[in-house]
């Protein structure tokens, strides 16, 4: 029987809700198949954040290319006897024929801007809705997250460990591809090292000193196994002695021209005992041996030992980045904007929808810096909005891409390196007052006049549709 | 290029903190692979958590069975150009041998107490731990979340809604397997139907109402495709005026003996639609039409519309429970506790473990109720630990059993409704007010007292294994 874990080969169809499959036979049955257009948005930035991460992308677009229907998911489908054979011929052989434009992976946005704009007939474009929900969601959640303690790392090492608490084997993958977008250097998860070339990071767990009778002959065995990965995990007792333990085995190590590289606090006081190991490691000649920290480490506690100028090189962040665990998810919405060629907007008590195709146009001051964004019409352009910015921006970039059609990728796949970059560029002309992390300024988003005017016009329609 | 949200097969085994590996290399180099024993236990309950529910043991013996490094793996792990080819040869024919006990799925447990514990060789029993924490940590914090709605829901049915927010693919299938364990009736995710026979639920989403020129049409066309599984969404535009339309549709199909089974309120004070949509529905002499709520619904919200007498039938739960968004993450950790026979304990500040393999007792009172638990020893039984309950329990059972040894499963796998039931009569037995959600009792768990003398003369040794 092989693993639960594993999801088969082609089992990315079926990662939808049963609602999808339903309201698929009904357009089936009943011949509504004509174009439509789906935006994916996030109603509200979570608590705190100024600022979200675009993440997810390129793994969507591999399920798209993918997408078909096994026949051992029709015949599953068939045995819940609801669904005509017709229907489920038609399924056996239906691909993702749709086009996406979005915004590339590491592009810096904002509530109620389009993560992408799905086209394409109806059912198609239906049925990816909560797979695309699914990984657009929680990749950019976790991006956004991690851009917090890069936020305010100043420069120190971040280093993913968030694997065992990770909500299942997935989430584990999408956090480290996710964190090394956002700034992180590395992830201690081996199998997000092997397929996304990211650096692995990690020494020993407290089981390994352990193992040993005595602390110090750990570390002597571990450096000598790995000379230039030694970083010693010094708080399984006490931490203070299993300072002086690393610094002792570093003494006796002295003459075979070995160094260990560095210590790990995992536990207690972290800026005072940063402090006690510097003193200590200095006070042996251990200047280069550097210090670790990890042990329910977020970004609040990252800025707090920052700020108290800790002795610390870098951060091992595990949980809370890894679930996001101030806000587990985002509010993330798939929404029918337009059918057949009209715009389409759902009034629903305080989870209303914006109609129509859209384009963000995001404007940028003379110094190259974040200025505004706009929210407008597809059809609409940089030139036509331009007056709808007052004072005049020195530049505006529309931000949705084309990036599928006919099937498949529109130019190759961008490397993971490329979106962190982006990343980094965004970061870097994005003002601090917007990335504080406790009370960040709200980025000023507005509709054009077009999506405003309508707004207005498709209120008044939808209200004829209750007639 | 196949998807990257599948996990290829085998791929599991890379799934671990990369120090695992490089433990494994340093304990290979110095020949240190003795039998050892793991433990993992979860350190502290959760906020508002009075029980948690095991869950994921299944899946973890999947992965033990199938362990195994593919080439490409240790080709990988080659390119890192820090292992010895001695140890790659070592991995690449690696199995798991050792044995594991373990508590059913669906078991109730508390803090501190062992979900697992693992004994065999050292490499190998160290190798799984990421894996193991991921895996058990994730389905028990899920079961645990979802039988907090079951606990309020006054035998309302809920339907697990949670896949478009849950992170990543695997959380999803996760979630929707431990809240089915958890009591819950059914889920959205159609391939969690189909791996584990779960009930699918679900018929239509905003953009179905909004791909209709009119609410009314939408309705009827739906109706006709499944007059079975016709429940109708109503708040696409103004919730009271879909209700009325819903009742329209019915009426019109009246005479083709075909009534629509229900409407789903998504939006809005859902106790005073909840009312309003009765009262019309009645109206319409359509008293077997029932009413289904969604939207943002967790535990309290239930407690909430089930204590106001809110004439809600089902209960579509989502992110709250899919993400366990009050404490998106179990406090699980995996410690060493014994190596070559001895006892091991770590003593890190705030973070100690406890020392030996384990036996948790559980004692029941004479009406067959939960009494008190009592962590003991492996060495231990109902007997001997007897005396230390006072007064007299009626009944004595150990919990953790044999379930994996000779690199296989004991027994055939249980099926899910088997670890359902039992958690349905455990939940049956245990007293309300452990299972309260706002301020739940903390439930009596001690040591017993051959653990608390072992925990002290280790509390001794740890001490000089620092000198």
């Amino acid at each position: 029987m092989p693993s639960d874990l594993r999801l088969e080969p082609d089992e990315t169809p079926l990662l939808i809700d049963f609602y999808e499959l339903t309201m698929a036979a009904s357009y089936f049955a009943t011949g509504y198949n004509d174009k439509a257009c789906f935006s994916l948005t996030t109603r509200r930035m979570p608590p705190r954040r100024g600022f979200l991460v675009a993440a997810g992308l390129e793994r969507l677009l591999d399920v798209l290319e993918e997408f078909h229907f096994e026949p051992r998911m029709v015949e599953y489908l068939d045995s819940l006897k609801i669904f005509s054979p017709e229907f489920l011929q038609f399924l056996a052989t239906l691909r993702f024929t749709g086009e996406v434009r979005a915004l590339a992976e590491g592009t810096i946005f904002f509530a109620e801007e389009p993560l992408i704009e799905v086209r394409g007939p109806l059912i198609e474009t239906q049925l990816i809705e909560t797979i695309a929900l699914n990984q657009l969601g929680m990749a950019s959640l976790i991006a956004s997250k991690a851009a917090r303690s890069f936020a305010v790392a100043g420069g120190r090492r971040l280093v993913d460990f968030g694997l065992r608490r990770s909500q299942g084997a997935d989430a584990g993958l999408i956090a480290a591809r996710s964190s090394y977008m956002a700034g992180f250097h590395g992830s201690s998860n081996v199998l997000a090292g092997m397929r996304y070339g990211i650096p692995v990071y990690g020494t020993m767990a407290h089981s390994y000193v352990m193992a040993h009778e005595r602390e110090r002959e750990a570390f002597a065995s571990f450096v000598k196994v790995f000379p230039r990965l030694s970083t010693l995990l010094v708080d399984t007792y006490d931490t203070v002695r299993g300072v002086e333990n690393a610094a002792a085995v570093a003494r006796d190590l002295a003459s075979s021209g070995i160094v260990p590289m560095g210590v790990r606090l995992d536990s207690g006081n972290l800026i005072d005992l940063s402090r006690r190991a510097r003193r200590i490691l200095d006070e042996h000649g251990l200047k280069n041996v550097s210090i670790f920290a990890s042990g329910n480490i977020d970004e609040y506690r990252i800025q707090e030992m920052v700020k108290a100028g800790a002795p610390i090189d870098a951060f091992g962040v595990g949980t809370a980045m890894a679930v996001s665990q101030d806000a587990p998810a985002l509010d993330v919405a798939y929404k029918l904007v337009e059918y057949a060629g009209k715009p389409r907007l759902k009034t629903s008590e305080n989870k209303p929808s914006l109609p129509g195709r859209k384009q963000i146009f995001r404007a940028f001051n003379r110094n190259g810096g974040f200025y505004s964004d706009l929210i407008g019409l597809e059809e609409e352009s940089a030139v036509t909005v331009s007056r709808e910015f007052r004072p005049a921006p020195a530049h505006i970039a529309p931000l949705l891409e084309p990036v599928f059609a006919g099937g498949k990728r529109i130019g190759p796949r961008p490397a993971l390196n490329d979106a962190r970059e982006r990343f980094m560029r965004e970061f870097a002309i994005l003002e601090a007052r917007f990335k504080q992390i406790d009370q960040p300024e709200v980025y000023p988003v507005r509709h054009s006049a077009a999506l405003n005017a309508l707004l207005i016009s498709e209120r008044l329609a939808a209200e004829s549709r209750q007639d």
